[in-house]
């Protein structure tokens, strides 16, 4: 692997090696940066360093950032500590609230000269050293909630460390940071707990005729609970009120659906399902529609060979593949491979393998 | 492909060929059975009989069974006019509500000794015939709503045809199956729209930091306004019953997370969140695993032809491609071409693929 020259000029301490911590360890092991790992588990801490997400701590230290990784409510005891441990270090987190933390660092006396909260958007379901990834910020939004206390200068080394890890810099205010989490992140994790609540207590039957759609919707409602309330607690106000919008609509749309056939209730329930279309639009990068591309569905005989030869042919066109996706259908005598190209290209290719004798589905 | 023996007696009649009508079609063809393709646009049915789904229909045809595959709002019209047509078939439909449907068809003086409703819990979020699969059905459970007015011997056919497509017989009554789709179904797509609607109209800087738990909450928030409006007014008052459980339950949830610190409302809150922990591990299956296939990734680089050569070289192993997913991070070297192949065949293509030297990455 070659080895992009990094950005940073000293060693990263990382304060606890989870899930983040390991894969930020990875990711800058990957760019040949220094990397210290510390954790209360020194458990941890080994299998972080056989993992080769950097080295334990030795006296004399001195690194340039410390990242503290720690759950929530630790998060603010442990800058003050690390800010007086590495007087000369800039301290950040990767916890996902910001405001109270802040907050928090200053009652304490921090001093957050020094001081820049963050939170990468990235996780995965499984936690632990064991499921680090170098690759997890990858592209991943990554917020520095910048604050009037910290210069532009110092606070930059904390920039360069992100887009070391690939992630992209997104700056915001703490208050900022703080509804939009709510909103993105926190009220979601109730509205699928919620949900799920209710198949605890139902029947077999009902409960034996689940698909995707419910799997999908409760899936985060089996996060762990220990983490869950200390995040929501955390972030109490920008989640209530996210909740109290929620329930206002839900409140109107109980109210047209108990009376369906009064006028204007189907009006109204289908004027929130199409809210609900808008709504998720917004969502960049979602599900099988990536807005970068174009895409168009090819028809492809379901014998062997013939998706080589369409790959083929396409670049004999000269248009760069960039997704792929085949589905076909045992029984049926043909499969459609979904192609992305980039949205400039589509036409032309099209064209292309229409004259080819390709049939395009879609 | 081996044609095992269809349990079914006669041709089966397939009025309305979107998703779920094609997929019948074409998983009722694999089994040998004469299939007669109807539906409102003469486009559809040449799309059908194209795919492999069918033939169209001739004067003459003597159907065993009519299964009416229709929008919901004209599904029991539908019915009676099969039932009338074809005075020797036994007809079901496969619309998800069941007891409004053969409360209009008795209301119609329709002949319910030969009707008999269902409900296949099977979809994709592409509609349409072309996205028609043999194997939709294939392990998904498919609803009979039995009534008193049906024998036992004359519903039967129905039940064949169920097995012949692979899919797992639950029986129900209308009611029963009305509210457990409520749960699982149902008040999860309002829920799911209900949270996408808060989007809407939020800044772009929070729609962008939204992750994968968010995209999984809303996916379904994307489904079609029409269709859902005649469900949702369909099997409203059992709907509507799910709902409000679930908002006392956010009543709750919004109280105690309002004042946070308040004796009580950590627990309180940790408790709904492992409710739904409780919940969520009820749902049967698993996220994502398609347990006929398994699966190998195999780096590709990122340059033109290079995945071309992959499935020729497999060609070349002899060994058929059942699935592919392609990834590629942006600004990455390598893309991840995720394969699936028949489990017997995963172990000797990995041998093969490494031989060659292409790069195995899980």
């Amino acid at each position: 692997m070659t080895v992009v020259e990094s950005r940073l000029t000293g060693p990263v301490r990382v304060v606890g090696v989870g899930l983040l911590g390991t894969s930020i360890g990875l990711g800058l092991r990957a760019r040949g940066v220094d990397v210290i790992l510390s954790d209360a588990s020194p458990t941890n801490v080994s299998i972080a360093v056989d993992y080769g997400a950097g080295r334990g701590a030795t006296d004399g230290d001195e690194p340039q950032i410390v990242v503290v990784c720690v759950p929530p409510d630790v998060t603010a005891s442990v800058i003050v500590r690390e800010l007086s441990a590495y007087p000369r270090a800039v301290v950040t987190d990767v916890a996902s609230v910001k405001k109270p933390i802040l907050d928090a660092v200053i009652a304490a006396g921090g001093d957050v000269t020094r001081y820049v909260g963050s939170h990468p958007l990235a996780g995965r379901e499984k936690g632990g050293p064991m499921s680090g990834r170098a690759d997890l910020f990858l592209g991943r939004p990554w917020v520095v909630a910048g604050h009037a206390g910290i210069s532009y200068q110092t606070a930059a080394a904390v920039d360069d460390l992100i887009l070391d890890l690939g992630a992209t810099l997104v700056e915001m205010t703490a208050e900022e940071h703080d509804s939009s989490v709510a909103l993105v992140s926190h009220a979601p994790q109730v509205v699928s707990t919620l949900m799920a609540r209710r198949l605890a207590g139902a029947p077999d039957a009902a409960v034996n005729l689940a698909g995707q759609g419910l799997r999908d919707v409760t899936r985060i409602a089996s996060s762990d609970p220990e983490l869950w309330v200390q995040i929501l607690g955390a972030n109490a106000a920008p989640v209530v009120s996210v909740l109290e919008e929620f329930r206002a609509d839900l409140d109107r749309f109980i109210d047209a659906l108990a009376d369906p056939v009064a006028p204007g209730s189907r009006r109204s329930i289908a004027e929130e399902l199409a809210g609900g279309n808008t709504g998720v639009a917004r969502i960049p990068g979602k599900h099988g529609q990536d807005r970068r591309f174009a895409s168009l569905v090819v028809m492809v005989d379901d014998t062997p060979g013939e998706l080589a030869r369409l790959l083929t042919e396409m670049g004999e066109i000269g248009v760069n593949l960039e997704d792929l996706r085949l589905e076909h259908s045992p029984g049926a005598q043909i499969g459609l491979a979904e192609i992305a190209v980039l949205p400039e290209a589509v036409e032309r290719l099209t064209a292309a393998l229409a004259d080819r004798g390709w049939r395009i589905a879609g």
